[in-house]
């Protein structure tokens, strides 16, 4: 079962981790970009859907029984590998790769392709609304105030083109457990979209969290 | 390069690339669950990995430059089977599959699994908005209303559980080229986040899809 776990792993282990997964992510990422494009003749498609088929079969012979949950190590490292946003093992996620200060700030710069495509050319309005979700909350974890989304409010400028992007976020201020940030998706013209949230640590979650990890705390 | 493309196919064509690309796209949309989930051993995930970089070399061998767009067949008949969301050639998407009715309103039921994930065992809050987003833009859609999304607001009540899902949406009101919708997310015991939106079709998309597709404005 998914939870915040705590592993008892070394940094460098999770370096290896991050060695062998990453790759492979990238190239199943590869292959769903492929599927959206292939024109290949039917019976090619039936050949390799046979394959992928058997792929996963090999992979399911030993896996989780449900979904990833967020890992940590002893050091504090915090793994969310099965994120749709950042996630090292989810070829659904871009991925984005974050950096932040604990001024709270976080900003990155990532690549979207036919995978997030809305209208035509353009990245799908949903796609920029997660990733500015993930960003602002990235921010407001960076700044020591992190939390769950309780409101979340796009603009959309104009069209974000697929392509090369930015996206950075900050803390506005915050007033007890609520966090308001803000943020921004931009392409090489400038911003496009612009977010602004509440992240609130609801007392579910933080009961939750203290039951699974008291020492995170303490 | 991608537009909104008028394709001059039957339906019955459609039928039978839906036929051959959804089973298709399911089975790597089960193979990016696995790749989150997997425990094998090390070298298996490598053997796995140079198999999957085989198989998207052959479907690359012809390809689409660029992402696939919105086709139209001659009867009107949308198909957005890159998008995000509800695309059917797209293993990222859920999918979700939308039912409508003319009177501007959408709903959906779907499975959230590993793929889908934030907090352990809760769907990411941007994957809630992205899904929003598209159902009322569904919901305009469906209400001879289309747009893009202007704004878009979200309320998150608590968390969305990964697993079975529903959404719904409808238009709110509309003033010209302005169409509000709303709708939300549920579970088994009722709504978990609640969202607003502002549509419209804007300017430079009126006149893009006039030059692309001039009989969709006779």
């Amino acid at each position: 079962m998914a939870g915040y776990v705590l592993e008892d792993i070394t940094d460098d282990e999770v370096e290896r981790q991050r060695a062998l997964y990453g790759p492979f992510t990238q190239a199943v990422r590869e292959l769903v970009d492929a599927v959206i494009r292939t024109e290949v003749d039917d019976d090619e498609v039936r050949a390799v859907q046979a394959e992928v088929e058997a792929l996963t079969a090999r992979l399911r012979a030993r896996q989780l029984e449900g979904s990833y949950g967020v890992r940590f190590t002893p050091a504090g490292r915090g793994r969310p590998w099965g994120n749709p946003v950042v996630g090292l093992r989810n070829a659904a996620a871009p991925p984005v790769e974050v950096e932040r200060d604990p001024a709270g700030r976080a900003w990155a710069s990532f690549h979207l392709g036919a995978a997030f495509e809305g209208p035509p050319g353009l990245v799908h309005g949903g796609v920029s609304a997660m990733i500015l979700d993930q960003m602002l909350g990235e921010a407001t974890g960076a700044g020591g105030k992190p939390g769950m989304t309780g409101t979340l409010t796009l603009r959309y400028r104009r069209g974000t083109p697929l392509g090369d992007l930015r996206c950075e976020a900050w803390i506005d201020r915050t007033e007890g457990i609520k966090t308001w940030a803000k943020g921004h998706l931009m392409d090489a013209d400038g911003v496009t979209v612009e977010a602004e949230g509440l992240f609130i640590l609801p007392r579910w979650a933080r009961e939750r969290l203290q039951a699974e990890n008291p020492r995170y705390f303490e």
